[in-house]
């Protein structure tokens, strides 16, 4: 019989899907180039050569048999080998081979990361405002997802409401720093922080915290600044990544877990992802995706222009009167709306050809979401909108 | 903490995976030109140009945005459509886009229509012998896997057998055809006979019974015969298909779910998949990949020397007493072993550098598994080897 479960989903479409369907759907009537579509998250800028050049040499040159064969389901050694390496350089880390799992992208990643700390029932914490999808990221891993009240003086970690959200179930902290939505990047000081209180906090319990941190964002930072490295901050960390935004290719489905040397059995985790991976469907990632990423490591696409519309809007943002919090990194930014019901405030935008998400669903009501991954010609020709919808509503 | 679940699987490591590695030790021991190994079901056959040329075509004339964008996690649109068209075609279906779901390969294929036609607890009906892993694939879903004994004479199905394996609880049925690890096919009257018995049950128990049909072999048939399509005889059927082997393509992991357009439910259940994939972490499977496979529709690797290793091997075993079923199908064969503890015969060979799968672990005890997806060069010289095994020993 079809599963009820899964039926009883279809039901609940997400605001952003909504939203890109009718931007998309507007598009169709006035020109595309015409909506102001701030709904998705979709990166916009094109891949860097090089990544085209190693496909097609693995293409060209390489055997088929090979290139194309079944990886282990931890990934492909001599790729995992380079991760290790290139994160030793960059971050100052101990990684082997051993410590890292090959993933199809940061879903992926997350999948395996949670299931490998938790048991069904044990409760993973995270931070409003959050990526809905962890919802059903943890969720459907049989643990529990705890959401700790969004700081919205600056996104950071209201370290009071996380010191009361723990509990002996407690078994791992969920961060996303730079962060979807807010674009809050986490300080120095709050992963201190942070790794202090889960520290004393597995004192208290007696057992591991870990914190897995998702950092697809960790490329798109601005100001000159570079993303600290939580696995630098506590011992217990997972890193999840993804290439979607850093190389500009979401579709490819490729990243990993990183986890910390330092780490309890940090011998043993990537062998159970492996394990993971049998009961999800998951396998492998994509072979010469792999061994595309490997030999580009470091490179990403030219990822300014998120830095020069983040600029724009927000000086804008600002001039309009929008209590804001200057992003740190990403391509979003997160004001509070011009009244209390963000979704009515979206949906006067709307008017304006001026797709923006209220920030409910992130869980942060009366805010709202604009996704600046466009062209900056587009978000300069939005701002009239935004003016005049602004100066007739408000 | 860590899973105590996932943790308590690393010991359990695969007879397969033990034998491979000693394939391989023993390998830079004396050359592995000069190991049999039989172990690994992995294609031995180049990819067809056909689809390296697509991607590079993909690679160099397409938009890098659009290219290595997010599909949607059913699959990208022109991509289900092009696949529906082709397998009306082929098989004289009435497939629309919306019936396929994309998936990364057939372990992404199965652990989708498992959770889509089940829930926890229900009974998913499955025939030894079979592959492992489906231990795994269906009762990491929640779903109990229920295993009806071979029919060790042909390897089709025990009628018998199945009827009694019915339960209340029955939501699926899950085939392999053709067979890994026996090779076998199913013909048309198994088939009919198959759909009979299932459609009787669904009227015994009042609810719909899902055949879901493995079929990452289909291709590679032999004696210029074609395998019948189970979903013809069947309509509550979903196709889980897997381009590894006709591609020759195991590490980029792309395949399908074809939900036939006659099930119950038919319009949603590719929809519903897109909802499983949130708490698996699979989003999406590989965007150029999926592009490429939809412009070789129809291609296959040159999958004839799978036949040439068949034929030798068969008659080999024949000549040399073996009782074993002639293979139609797959590059497995499975004979009985020539003393009641397959794995004790396995041991014996390993001295004559012959790698063989005792088949206890397929549910098919005091067999072995050939994997003979190797070149033919190899095949031949190793027919000393298995003469001398059988001579000193049996």
């Amino acid at each position: 019989m079809i599963s009820e479960d899964y039926r009883s989903m279809l039901n609940g479409k997400s605001v952003i899907r909504q939203l890109s369907e009718y931007a998309t759907a507007r598009g169709a009537e006035i020109g595309y180039e015409n909506v102001f579509d701030y709904s998705l998250g979709n990166p916009s800028v094109p891949v860097p050569e090089s990544f085209t050049d190693a496909m097609i040499r693995l293409l060209t040159e390489e055997d088929p048999v090979k290139l194309h064969g079944y990886s282990q389901s931890q990934g492909i050694p001599a790729v995992r080998q380079a991760h290790a390496d290139y994160l030793n350089r960059r971050f100052d880390m101990g990684y082997e081979a051993e410590h890292l799992f090959m993933t199809t992208g940061a879903a992926g990643a997350i999948a395996h990361a949670v299931r490998a700390v938790t048991a069904p029932g044990d409760e993973v914490i995270t931070f409003a405002p959050f990526f809905p999808e962890y919802i059903q990221y943890v969720g459907r891993t049989g643990a529990v997802l705890k959401i700790v009240p969004a700081d919205t003086r600056t996104f950071q970690i209201d370290m009071d409401a996380l010191r009361d959200a723990f509990s002996e179930k407690t078994s791992a902290v969920l961060i996303n720093s730079p962060n979807n939505p807010s674009g809050a990047m986490y300080t120095e000081e709050t992963l201190t922080a942070l790794a202090a209180l889960m520290s004393g906090m597995q004192d208290r319990y007696g057992h591991e915290i870990f914190l897995i941190s998702d950092e697809p964002y960790r490329e798109i930072v601005f100001d000159g600044q570079t993303a600290p490295y939580p696995a630098h901050f506590y011992d217990n960390t997972l890193t999840c990544y993804s290439y979607s935004k850093s190389l500009s290719i979401p579709g490819e489905r490729i990243g990993y877990v990183a986890v910390n040397p330092r780490a309890k059995d940090a011998d043993i985790i990537s062998v159970m992802c492996g394990q993971i991976s049998r009961g999800i469907g998951h396998n492998c990632p994509p072979s010469i995706i792999q061994l595309a990423v490997s030999e580009v490591l470091g490179d990403t696409a030219d990822l300014s222009v998120y830095e020069t519309n983040m600029n724009i809007l927000y000086n804008e943002l600002l001039a309009l009167g929008f209590e804001v919090t200057r992003p740190g990194g990403t391509f979003y930014i997160m004001p509070r709306a011009l009244e209390t019901d963000s979704i009515a405030f979206c949906n006067k935008a709307k008017k304006y050809d001026l797709i923006l998400v209220p920030a409910d669903s992130f869980g942060a009501p009366g805010f709202f979401r604009m996704a600046y991954c466009t062209d900056t010609d587009k978000v300069e020709r939005s701002l009239d909108a935004l003016r005049r919808f602004v100066r007739d509503n408000y």
